[in-house]
């Protein structure tokens, strides 16, 4: 698998390469192949799709945070005419809740799972309580303000954090995991540092809202269209909520712009919707508006971290402690517990700890239920694991780098196993180096003048502060995915991916993949993910996986294709497989390249009836395979920011961010570059500007764009990326590690450590951020103080 | 395979049989799976899809039998308010004709293939010129009356039987096959009897005419709805025309109320349509009219036939010389030259005839171009051949019943080779005895007191016969077809057969032969035909082999399906494979069946992920079975009927029709017997009513249902069915023989025999019937004689 395994700096604008071109067409700044449809208007969004005599559904949804359901009177607004249907949970059939999808831990969360209509009691505002369906979406709007819900108000749980001090607050799971003499550790330890750190509730918030179009009556299936992440897993759900066969369900492919976890799994939704369009036996059109999104999608994140760290006078880490409590809203749903999971799991990081203790509750609120948001658990805990190593370094007196240099693991340590487990798989920290990553991190950041722009700065009376953080991430996760790869008549190549297309350029990766194997050119390979009937074991795209496990897939299926093809060019010409090899699209011999057959040749011989086809061996050539792995592999990098804090606003100016990511082998750095651009900006949105708030009665306060704060242009500074391949992973056979997270993964900690190293102005134990977002008004505090303490 | 291979006599009213129940579902009268569907009104007919601003399209088709196109002038049509596009041959790519479906004989119809539309000369009246696309049905019709087309007429050939009279006819194919000393036998016969009869033009007329609905926008793939005959092969040819991958062409299954041949496999329509649909980049919709659809569709069976047999003293048969013209209207289409092929290759029957010569001409005229239609060969061949044998009796005084028992192949002759080969296949006559079937035939029709009946009537003075007729037919066609067969995760039953559904059953016999390998029950089946997305490899339902070929696939598929859940069964249980046996939807220990796995628990064992799977074993439990055979299978029959003639009118009334059938294995009596009684029905059509008539300048005379006759309820007599199994077939594991023709195959050469026969009142040679259909004025010239004979 050769690649370009140099470290490459990519500019903040991107150009060209201009060295010569690779071997591979991995490794190459290939153009997205799913760009043209997408900036010719082309793209084929789930709210397009278009049905005869179409229905539209809009939900009613709780605007109580608790109470008891008293009567819900749809008289009214089934009588307006143009009402197809309302209902509500009197009209479902008997049926399991949304399940989880990933079992962890052992722990049984079936009390706490979501019905997809309340019943008796409302748990949270934006709950669904009814549906209603009608001709056009104006009249569900209509008919939806005349369904009168009638609620008994009961005590809401907002602030989970009060089980501490004795609050009646419902702990759906509570578990610990780590390694080592803990105790033993605090007892030896020269110092101890700790930490209470908060993580806001927020999460992705994807320009289009989730939306479903289902029809169950054009085709013999149940056509559905919106099911992005993991169509197949809502297949099998659905299947068993409707008691139908998967194989009469039909999830098609849509672009969708941005996954992050949060367009989910199995919502509510993903059964009503379904369930009133065979009701009325019509299609159904659904789309949340901004509000709806805003309190019915998984919000994310909302975590208080307690943590400390035990420590030699060198400042040699001796041992961990991390007590976290989640907020998981009203109900568990479909990622169960892998949020507060990966969180202990994952937040020794890239760190040598011979000791830690995780420990978790996760506990309801009346709020909106939780999922996963891009890098979960990773971003929460580095971002208070990195402030917390910051005020380490501080109260034992070394600088925050040179603390960091003595702590972090190298390559003579690897592999490195954690006796731990998340996601069902067993903690083993693959190849890497991961001081040697974050000493060229601060290496370029001093090339590039960065430390020497706030020395400028502070001699200019500016607040300014230099930010660092390092991170490990995870991705590959197994157990599988699978994908079948076919040869046409045309001897064009189409790849089946269990993958789903999120505008991550997927079809790109895996045309990549495939071309190295098939080289039949870009634009001869056709890549279909996220549709069910080609391709019914698809894992779905999350977790930074799809690169590693899905693109492992397709490049073993393509092996397995190449030997079909080379095994019947080698009947058709009379020579033994290893004479032929193949070039492009044909399959030649290595000796006299004018015995050929092409690939079209090839399939055409290989047709039900073809001499060349042997009695038991299958028509056509379309393999599947099955890629298995049972360990995830590891990436990791650091990030370096820049911050100016405005005096008058408290406002947190991010003016310049470095990234270095390992990627272990680049598939397209152009693809990989816009990974970590769009997670930086995600990092930013969250670390600074987006929270979900509630009011004493539970009454969400950001259900639009002007109270839920997104970044814009404006807040997005130039941005630097170290792209390392220098360790490609040995969990699979093409080496690479996922790229979906890592911009997003340390941002929480690197703004937190520029806004401390800016207040702090040189005496780096003055203050402590303690909490995510870092708002304007949560600075200004400190800032007051800061101008106190120069008076 | 367990069958009730007793000769069983069905009713003429259908009856619940008292006998116990069968112990297979194979031989049951399992209600149809199709008719809950299609009687409630909930069939998917293709003209019933309906997609979002779909267009309406129109086909301008030459009202000039022969000429040059001077001009076709689509400005004023283009500028109809309404009207999307109007395109001629002049806007078509660069393509391939619509070529040959099955090569035969070697015979290149290169220079006689249609084009999709004419460019520079049409040939038949009702051929494609130009197309007109509107938003509504409507105006596209007014359009397309705003085309003018300028047509330089030329000479027109319209009667093919004047090429042996000079006459400057194309002949497009010239062939011949046979065996024995065909001219030694002549000269050493005691007596030849010579006969020219001709079959009139005539095809099938089914309710639906022709439809097709193209979506190309909708998904990313075109989809299509309305081929019915073979879709795979027509996803082919659209792929080679369109130069697009078969994988991005979607035929779907439709409803479709009788194939008979004439929905046919590729017409001009099949690549317009869809090509239109991909110009404008909207859904078309298309539907041919009644008046279309007589010109348009291929006709058929128009041939004369000069027969002659030699025979010795006592009747016995010594040669038989067969030379045909074939009438292939203006074009070779998809059929080729078939219909001719199999009329000499089957035209020796189940007689025993030592020497034979069969020669062939296909010509073409300004007529609609031909295909086949029901019993294809085998009706005409019979028609003449059955009449020779009528003449012949009478002409060497042999009684016709006695001529025919003395010349009939008898068990001990089987298997019984002729060398000759037809569709690709050398003609082996396998298992059967047609002597017996055609001894218990006239035993039956002697129980229902026909020949008595006939006695009666003539001493009261009416014009009164019998007619019998004897036949041989093909069905099973190799050389292949492939079926899928899947287990859900809900432990139904999948069947993806590559047969589609033309009200044949197809859907309850595919079911029928599952359910006796995978015994979960009729309901717990479903059985998808007809989708190229899920069986790509599918042959199509054409040539009465859908039961025998599909069947087989279908039978021998669910047997590797129950390995396979045998296997995995005994993996979760510990046992060794033949250890188990599949009971009900279970897999269970022989001895103790308490140990027992469900279908659906051990699809659940064949996920990702499941223990019980090995690494390289696929996933899920679905297995794709090709079923090869290089002969066909030869079902046979005899036809008795009773036929009165209205002296005032000529016309021919049929009283009473028996049809006797070897159907080696019945699968479903009830459905053997709808499709014999509908074969009769179509038999009686084309023997006395239908007929495509042309005047001089070669204008159809036969474009409604009041010029071409149909036969209604009044016109069909009771039937009486006598249908056998007493030969399974030994080249399917079933047994089966198909059951689609033989009601039909025989009509003509019955009715004609039952018309001569009251016609002679009594003198054998006294009339020959020349020609089909027998119309009361063909009749009347007779009566005439007749009376004047009796004056």
């Amino acid at each position: 698998m050769p690649n370009d395994t140099s470290m490459t700096t990519a500019p903040a604008a991107a150009k060209v390469p201009t060295a010569s071109l690779p071997e591979t067409v991995v490794g190459s700044r290939a153009a997205r192949k799913e760009d043209q449809r997408l900036l010719s208007g082309a793209g084929n969004f789930g709210h397009d799709m278009q049905r005869p005599r179409m229905t539209h559904a809009r939900v009613i949804r709780s605007g109580v945070a608790h109470g008891r359901i008293i009567n819900i009177d749809i008289a009214e607004a089934k009588a307006l005419p143009g009402v197809v249907d309302v209902v509500t949970a009197q009209d479902l059939p008997d049926m399991p809740r949304i399940p989880v999808r990933i079992q962890v831990q052992e722990v049984d969360l079936d009390d706490y799972l979501q019905p997809v209509l309340a019943f008796d009691e409302v748990r949270y505002v934006g709950e669904p309580v009814a549906v209603v369906l009608a001709e056009d979406a104006y009249v569900a709007e209509d008919a939806a303000e005349l369904v009168v819900v009638e609620i008994d108000e009961l005590p809401v749980t907002l602030d989970t954090t009060a089980v501490d001090d004795g609050a009646d607050v419902t702990i759906a799971a509570d578990f610990s995991m780590g390694f080592g003499a803990v105790a033993d550790a605090f007892t030896a330890a020269h110092h101890v540092t700790e930490l209470t750190f908060d993580i806001g509730r927020h999460s992705a918030v994807p320009m289009e809202p989730r939306t479903l179009v289902v029809d169950p009556v054009a085709l013999d299936t149940l056509e559905i269209f919106g099911s992005t992440k993991v169509p197949v897993f809502n297949r099998r759900v659905l299947s068993d909520m409707l008691e139908l066969d998967e194989q009469k369900i039909h999830m098609h492919a849509v672009d969708a712009g941005g996954g992050f976890g949060v367009r989910g799994e199995f919502y509510p939704e993903d059964f009503l919707i379904p369930w009133l369009a065979r009701r009325a036996k019509r299609p159904v059109s659904w789309a949340e508006d901004r509000a709806e999104h805003l309190v019915a999608v998984n919000h994310s994140r909302q975590q208080r971290h307690k943590l400390s760290v035990a420590m030699a006078k060198d400042g040699t880490i001796l041992g961990l402690k991390a007590d976290v409590i989640h907020d998981n809203g009203a109900y568990a749903r479909t990622h169960g517990i892998i949020v507060p999971e990966l969180t202990i799991a994952m937040l020794p990081g890239p760190y040598r700890i011979p000791a830690y203790d995780g420990h978790v509750r996760v506990a309801l609120s009346n709020k909106t239920p939780c999922g996963t948001y891009r890098a979960p658990g990773r971003f929460e805990g580095t971002s208070s694991r990195e402030q917390l190593f910051d005020k380490a370094a501080a109260e034992v007196g070394i600088d925050r780098v040179e603390f960091r240099r003595r702590n972090l693991l190298t390559a003579h340590e690897m592999p490195h196993e954690r006796p731990m487990s998340t996601l069902g798989t067993d903690v083993i920290l693959d190849e890497g180096d991961f001081l040697e990553l974050f000493n060229k991190t601060l290496d370029r950041a001093s090339e590039l003048g960065w430390q020497d722009e706030v020395r400028r700065g502070r001699s200019e009376g500016r607040v300014m502060g230099l930010g660092i953080a390092t991170f490990l991430e995870k991705s590959g996760l197994g157990p599988n995915d699978t994908a079948d790869v076919e040869i046409t008549r045309r001897g064009r190549v189409r790849v089946y991916s269990g993958g789903t297309s999120l505008g991550q350029g997927i079809e790109t990766a895996l045309a990549q993949v495939a071309a190295d194997v098939l080289p039949v050119g870009m634009d001869q390979i056709d890549v279909i993910n996220g549709d069910t009937a080609e391709q019914p074991f698809g894992t779905g795209s999350w977790a930074s996986r799809s690169t590693v496990v899905t693109g492992s897939a397709v490049h073993q299926a393509c092996k397995k294709v190449a030997a079909r093809l080379i095994e019947l060019a080698g009947r058709m010409l009379g020579h033994t497989p290893d004479e032929l090899v193949i070039n492009g699209s044909t399959v030649q011999s290595r000796l006299d390249p004018n015995q050929r057959k092409t690939f079209a040749e090839i399939v055409a011989a290989s047709m039900p009836g073809s001499i060349y086809l042997h009695e038991d061996e299958p028509s056509g050539i379309r393999v599947r395979h099955r890629f298995t792995v049972d360990h995830m592999t590891y990436p990791y990098g650091t990030h370096v920011c820049l911050v100016e804090i405005h005096p008058e606003t408290g406002q947190v100016e991010v003016r310049r961010y470095l990234v270095a990511y390992e990627i272990g082998v680049a598939v397209n750095p152009m693809m990989i570059e816009g990974q970590l651009r769009g997670g930086i900006a995600q990092g930013i949105g969250g670390s600074l500007l987006e929270e979900f708030t509630y009011d004493e009665a539970g009454q969400p306060q950001s259900t639009t764009f002007m109270d839920y704060l997104m970044p814009t242009a404006c807040e997005i500074p130039d941005m630097e990326l170290l792209i390392s391949a220098n360790f490609p992973a040995s969990t699979n056979p093409l080496g690479v590690r996922g790229a979906g997270e890592g911009g997003l993964t340390a941002a929480g900690g690197c703004l937190a450590s520029g806004v401390r190293d800016a207040l702090c102005n040189g005496d780096p134990a003055a203050v402590d951020i303690i909490k995510l977002p870092i708002t304007p008004a949560y600075v200004a505090r400190y800032l007051n103080r800061h101008a106190k303490d120069r008076r």
